[in-house]
């Protein structure tokens, strides 16, 4: 059972992602969420593109996001991530957003393991060794075999 | 005490929008919750755009979507608005997906009340005939008075 | 050989699609071209969707807009959309966006037909019907088919 | 009169960014370019927030893109862009997009100067400093002071 790891990507506020508040919108916030996904899972070693390639999906059933202050155009922000927890048919991340070393959000996602046509399956059956990777990286080891 | 006016808002699913998945991508769905809020409050006889020029802003500290189905490139979707809750401090909305008859996505967001420097102020007291206009929307008349 | 179709639809200047400068952001206007787009051939009898799910594709490989004069958040706008040309390989559009009825920017997008591995095709070789439909919408029936 | 400098910048095409043809949407292109731009005129000492406080704004008035090719999910692309012309009231920036040591898109776009009411101005007149370096930036210094 180990520390789950913590990934961090940065990102830099784009003109075009700010409005007339003079802020970036917070429909952009799940946008940086995933591209810190992404880029965790490929340094994992399971890049995203190459899932969907293999059959297998992993579609968002649930984004949360709570603000704690703003960004503005070109602000440099850390998007920190990590694997919060898996299950048998699902994967949750936590995300916070950081600028300047404060916190301005927290956010998470919840998704399911899904075939092509986006039917949700079990990963413990359709990819078990898959399925015990994402409970390392999540520092589950031990619990995850349980897990529903 | 009255009942909550529930606004419904059309939106049909831009090619932009969808994603390799070959769906709407989940951060839109704030966009379309944004686009049923402006609706609803001019509707209201409030609008946005005239609250932000009388130096009343009403920034997202916090926004929720779960999905229980997808949408795809050109579909017909009923956006369902309505006022949730009022206090002194902040105001929540939330929000049904509809497509064929069928909730596809639930969402929520919580605004505070803001000046033209993005500070939080008091609605209660710095425009108060509002804030009983929201309390009304809301259908909360009795219980507003007495909300932090 | 007739007028060709100029196809109106009305969009509603989105609060994310404005900017810090408190305009619509330029790249907004590519998705509203897109959307007049969609609904100019869905009216003509050939809904996008279903072009795609025949196999046949139009990416689009170049765009052009001008700007005379700015949108703001809640402005209503028209999108007018008209087929400019139709050659064997060739799609081409243009585009007005009007605001109380003056011009405020101009644009014109170019489409290659393509297949599913998005290789282009001809388009009077593979579906000469459609094909002879879109000069018809043209509105240039006789031209087309001595073009190339 | 020197050589115009080419600004090197690297994006990673985000899954947001793709469309159910499988490629990034051709409207992210722009958005690109913009912050090409923005590295391009930050690394060139004079970052365009710091305009915009000082009453400076640069809106777009033209934009174009021409596609030789796709981008997809996760893609790793090079922004070339440079400052193409420089005049008393206009400025110009061409961009490449290069993929794995291939063009894959061609864009140019089209600034005027202007005030905090989006009014055009003569930057020759108003800051007569910053449009010399703008010249010097494009490697056109003995042309652009007989420039309209």
């Amino acid at each position: 059972m180990g520390e789950p790891i913590i990934h961090k990507t940065k990102v830099v506020v784009r003109y075009q992602e700010t409005d007339q508040m003079g802020v970036a919108h917070h429909s952009v916030y799940p946008i940086w969420f995933e591209q810190g996904r992404t880029e965790f899972i490929r340094d994992c070693g399971f890049p995203y593109g190459k899932m969907e390639a293999d059959g297998l999906y992993l579609p968002l059933i649930e984004v949360t996001c709570k603000f704690k202050s703003f960004s503005r155009y070109e602000d440099e922000l850390q998007i920190l991530t990590r694997l919060s927890d898996v299950t048998k048919t699902r994967l949750s991340f936590m995300y916070e957003v950081v600028k300047d070393g404060l916190t301005i959000a927290l956010g998470a996602t919840v998704h399911v393991y899904a075939n092509r046509m986006l039917k949700p399956i079990n990963l413990y059956k359709y990819m078990p060794e898959l399925y015990g990777v994402f409970c390392n990286i999540a520092g589950k080891e031990a619990l995850c075999t349980a897990a529903t």
